[in-house]
């Protein structure tokens, strides 16, 4: 297995000034028309770029050596999209099973392919998915899939942001697995600043009752939040209440999985008692509009979410369902969806999106430091090419976004202060032909 | 009024040379491996690339003088998208007026404005319009707006191909409109290669039924065809059941307005009635998923159609209502909507919603010439970059283009022979800035 050499490497305590930018900071609406400042992998300054004698004398820096001064050209920077559901490795099988029923599509064709997947197909897969996150200006993912060790190595290579977390399953035997994934809790939240690791477990369908309680315990243990596939479809809920007499979300907090937090992926099918326990312990949905539409699962009441204070996220989930990883057509569906179901225009408005997508993701992630630009917090941020035809006029910055923004508007990905794709350029580091070949050569390979 | 420069002044007979392609002709889905020859406004040549003396021999061209070899690195080609329903010069309302309730949004932020525009100012619009089509592949557009006049120049000088039709509307008083209408017909049918004119009338339910008639009348002297805004919503049909106690479609059908053919804009709420209708007159459906989402006007029966026989065609709307133009998102919704709406991750496949987005199109809009690359059609065709991650691995390129493809793939945009967008650049006649810069002066203009 070859392993590119490090980004890091090659790119360390890279100071950038963006001027003539629009900042869209996200801690408000407001757009400011100025500079911001990167050192290292942290922003410096956030502001009018005036008076900037005293920004230097308030820093203490005295003069700072700047490695590349970007003129935006009025173009946007704004945090990076926080992706937080995703199987990253099954780039292998997009476009592979399409246009089939849920059942077939899964038995016939997923599982199968997946079963003969290894750590290193895994790990190439990954970066093929991580070179596709770059061109959306995705700039962190939440990842849950077979290999942990080689998804980490593929991110770091590649300096893509993971929070991963484990796909743990299993109705017996499941006590080596959880071995393995409390190793994993411990090595990866602190081997590398790039990666971090949440526990979790595949779904209430695919699990025993005594795991759940395993899973519970470990929570417990580390006081740390917990995070699963729930409520996807109407027949996992139904099938859930069959086996244990009460929702999903019921069962899960009857047995104190959330008593350190956490929250669900889908959440299609939650109930008005699962969305108070929801926001009475303070969890996070992460909503999958794109999956849900293809794979006809339904469409997630996001209108009663927010009215309940629920923290909403939003995720691509795995491009074998979706099948693209793409921020802007997930935010469309988000609001898109929820006008349809509410049969109402004015539901879930452009700005509640474009939390979503950034500051809501970071926070269910528990990557706080990349929820807005602001001094001190990452540099995880994205330009958006305001000099396209579909960003003009500019009469709302934030509904043209929402409602009219695409992966053609991600002009640049910048991730712990790397740029890493720029002006349709990945990072010189990349090779991404043989991403492509590679991903090639393992789908021949397993047919 | 400034207008440009046309440009075929400067860009006439040039010869083009594709090599080293993947075509998808959209005849079949095969995907052949070889090269594409463009003279002047027509294809000349679509195959391997083989056996190229006994082509020059079939073809008695002697040496051809290429202006241009253009290789395409294994890209696609394929026939350019046609969006079948628009209103490009709203454009100038993206972004003005969203998360409101339809009525609402109409009547105090839609209409009050477009009172005030003027055809100059649909001219620029139409040209920002234009600069967006390109950019998503799309080769020609079915629009309606109020000046036809301005919208034709800014089509001819922009380069783009334009079949307008009527939006006529009115209680009474609608004479002087109608005999207006039948000058642009005659007109614009015979008057520039990239132009056409089909008779239309804006609505049921903006419209008399004398109007109706004397549009019917028009469509027999005629033997034309018909189009118009049609079930896009309950509101609509159970209003026009109230007013003339039939669904709009039988109205339409009994005053003999469709015995030419044609076809209906959104068509949400037709009945099995009204599908029989359309079956038997050989009408078309014009769906507009992004436009019916985002105003919450509902989910159009596409598996039934298709079941019919129906020949169904793909448009944006204008881009107040959606709030771009952009066919990706429109094909993902087309079948996305269709599987949520049927229950059935099976439904509408790839393949269909392909059809619909070049072929149907072209069937929709009288345009038989640019429905699929062959030998004598129309130099119609885009480049569809597949070194990108979206597009890779290449387990079913048609799938991959419906399911992930992204406005960031569209590599280039040829009409009529022309390369009017390429590599993310427009085409040097264009001064891209100040179009931007009209738009927004307008808006500001009219607020």
């Amino acid at each position: 297995m070859i392993f590119e050499k490090e980004l890091r490497k090659g790119n360390q305590n890279m100071n950038y000034k963006f001027y003539n930018a629009r900042i869209l900071t996200m801690e408000t609406q407001d757009i400011i028309e100025g500079e911001l400042w990167v050192q290292d992998d942290r922003i410096l300054y956030v502001g009018d770029g005036k008076n900037v004698d005293s920004v230097y004398g308030k820093l203490n820096l005295g003069s700072i050596v700047w490695d590349r001064e970007i003129d935006c050209e009025g173009n946007l920077l704004m945090p990076g999209f926080k992706d937080a559901h995703t199987h990253s490795g099954m780039t292998l099988l997009r476009s592979y099973a399409d246009d089939l029923p849920l059942q077939d599509w899964l038995t016939k064709q997923v599982f199968p392919i997946e079963d003969k997947m290894d750590g290193e197909m895994i790990y190439h897969l990954t970066k093929l998915a991580v070179l596709e996150y770059l061109t959306s200006g995705i700039t962190a993912i939440f990842d849950m899939y077979l290999t942990p060790e080689t998804i980490a190595k593929a991110c770091v290579d590649m300096g893509m942001r993971c929070v991963q977390t484990s796909g743990l399953s299993g109705q017996e035997g499941f006590e080596k697995s959880l071995k393995e994934m409390e190793s994993y809790y411990l090595k990866f939240n602190h081997d590398d600043p790039l990666l971090s690791f949440c526990i979790g477990f595949h779904a209430e369908y695919t699990a025993s009752k005594e795991l759940i309680k395993s899973v519970a315990e470990m929570a417990r243990k580390y006081q740390a939040p917990v995070f699963t596939h729930l409520a996807e479809t109407k027949l996992e809920v139904e099938g859930c209440k069959g086996r244990h007499g009460m929702s999903p979300v019921k069962l899960f907090d009857s047995l104190g999985l959330f008593d350190y937090g956490g929250g669900g992926y889908h959440c299609v099918y939650l109930d008005d008692e699962d969305m108070e326990i929801f926001r009475r312990r303070g969890l996070s949905v992460v909503t999958n509009p794109g999956s849900n539409t293809k794979l006809a699962s339904g469409i997630a009441p996001i209108s009663d979410f927010l009215k309940k204070g629920i923290n909403v996220a939003i995720g691509t989930d795995g491009p074998a369902s979706n099948n693209c990883l793409d921020m802007f057509r997930e935010m469309f569906l988000v609001t898109g969806l929820a006008k349809l179901r509410e049969q109402d225009a004015s539901a879930v408005d452009a700005w509640e999106v474009l939390k979503m997508a950034t500051v809501n993701g970071s926070k269910a992630m528990g990557l706080p430091d990349t929820d807005v630009l602001a001094e001190g917090k990452l540099a995880d941020l994205i330009m958006i090419d305001l000099h396209q035809p579909n960003m003009q006029p500019m009469n709302n910055i934030p509904k043209n976004l929402v409602y009219s923004g695409s992966k053609q508007n991600v002009k640049m990905t910048m991730i712990q202060g790397k740029i890493l794709y720029e002006n349709g350029k990945f990072a010189d580091s990349y090779d991404v032909e043989e991403i492509y070949r590679k991903a090639n050569e393992i789908i021949g390979s397993l047919r």
